[in-house]
């Protein structure tokens, strides 16, 4: 594929064949009870159970994978306080190259251990997105290491439609995908996998209410940046990129908001009934669907659940959080 | 099948045949960090991922479904304080006959709700073994149920051995088995599976030291009762069965026992690193493997996870047992 140019068909199975030695196939899993509560049928594509807990991992793989060696050759950077600073150091490491990660200085050490245990190399930096590009800009001239961003990267964008494409490979034919968006790597990709692999498939994103600014995005027909998100969902307080806010206006039909006590709900349910640990940011998708069950009467829907990485000492329901 | 003999080869694989239409296959899944700090390759069966949360459906299921219809027209019943009660009442919600649960009255709620929520009828007596054996065999009179012994029974461990049988079909060449060991339903059935479909793997068992009448039956060579178990494993608590310590003898290898320290820092490993949720009875297991590493260094170890019902609002590492 070409950096510079929209993922098709065969880029996404191109990925999808370049990924496969590195990563898991995550499973498919329903739910008799959640279904009995959404009046729908769900599948859930369990992309917490994936290498390094989440879908990062598979946009991060085929970039380190799929980019010319020559252009690599000297590591790999981005900044990053969540999965994509793990699942970035995890595909370099597998690669024999370095990978540069600026992280800022508050980031839980559950996150600091992954990337470390992985080989990544941190440079620490305040906690704003100022200082954090500062940084990695002067990393990048210290290092010429190459830039991989966590979502505005055709390559990234390519890798993260590989989850949706095993989806509608393993399922029945849906009616409806879901995908939580923040900065819309998952959601674009996600959308042009299900445009090219199943387009009688409509894709509705979810979003916190407290970080928003996709859905105003989307409805003001302009890019309207997060400004000072306040959401549980850590991994979707980001601003949508140049290369997925247009993917996301041509393919995706529409952007719903939820609100914190409404996606840890969803949260508990999901670890109460299914028995796997997902994260806030994923919880939104069905608590979405669960708020607008009118909306998705007697579907078969799609859901992404995007990653697993809580921190275990402080579960949101213990702690007053969204309640 | 026969109800008075031991399951041989067919009534195993008639068993796996009776119960697809109402159950998972659950899925094996692997975790490079645990395999490194193990020195082994492990290939984990997913029960917790099980309808109703456990292996147990696979029994309740079998018996329910392969018993005479005759036998059981009036419907089940059991005294159970935890997964067989959920999976017989679900058994018995899809075959469309009642079942009868004794509870005693200091079960938790999740396991009370989750009974109910299959339509379960229950009974509540003392905390007693001796209140619920009486409080059933008062309810058998009075209702003409069929008792279902959640393990002294081949139907039921024949339905168990179903798990082993998935993990050797979508595993390679197994080692060893490993199954936790309370009652000894799903070790027995582990035991036959792999004597009969994997014959090279050995099956070790894995107890909790503070439940340890297993491991002292096996050692000493006669039926030892569990007197006062004190243990955060909730489902190792009982006895052996008549029906189920022979097969233990004659084809288990070992029994080895893990303080409740051990359980809970294996139980939060696989929630962290496997983002699946497992219950204490299950993290015994890993905890054995992973504590007696030199034992298993370079093998594939096939690993039950037994279930995964857990309540959330109170986990154990945050609450300070077995710490």
């Amino acid at each position: 594929m070409e950096a510079n140019q929209e993922p098709g068909k065969a880029d996404i199975l191109e990925a999808a064949n370049r990924i496969i030695p590195y990563l898991h196939r995550t499973p498919v899993l329903t739910c008799s009870m959640i279904d009995a509560m959404a009046g729908a049928n769900i599948y859930f594509k369990c992309e917490n159970l994936q290498k390094a807990g989440a879908f990062k991992s598979r946009g991060a793989t085929n970039a380190v994978f799929g980019i010319e060696p020559h252009e690599i050759m000297l590591g790999v950077a981005t900044h990053s306080s969540g999965n994509h600073a793990a699942a970035l150091a995890r595909a370099a490491f597998l690669k024999k190259i370095p990978a540069y990660i600026v992280m800022p200085e508050n980031s839980s050490k559950v996150k600091i251990a992954a990337v470390k245990g992985y080989g990544g190399r941190i440079t620490f930096c305040r906690p704003t997105l100022e200082a954090r590009e500062e940084t990695l800009s002067e990393l990048l001239k210290e290092t010429n290491a190459f830039e991989i961003h966590p979502y505005n990267n055709y390559y990234i964008i390519a890798g993260q439609a590989t989850a949706a494409l095993e989806l509608i490979e393993d399922s029945p034919v849906l009616d409806t995908i879901v995908a939580p968006v923040g900065g819309g790597g998952l959601l674009s990709g996600t959308a042009l996998a299900t445009h090219y692999f199943s387009p009688s498939t409509r894709v509705i994103a979810a979003e916190p209410l407290g970080a928003d600014d996709a859905y105003q995005s989307f409805y003001q027909k302009k890019f309207i940046p997060s400004v000072n998100p306040d959401t549980v969902s850590d991994g979707l307080r980001t601003s949508l990129g140049s290369l997925t806010f247009p993917i996301i206006q041509r393919f995706v039909t529409d952007i719903i908001t939820v609100n914190d006590q409404e996606t840890i709900e969803a949260m508990k349910l999901v670890w109460e009934r299914m028995k796997i640990i997902i994260e806030p940011s994923s919880a939104v998708a069905l608590a979405m669907v669960l708020k607008h069950k009118h909306r998705f009467a007697g579907q078969k829907i799609g859901i992404i659940i995007s990653g697993g990485n809580v921190d275990l000492m402080h579960l949101p329901w213990l702690e007053g959080i969204g309640g």
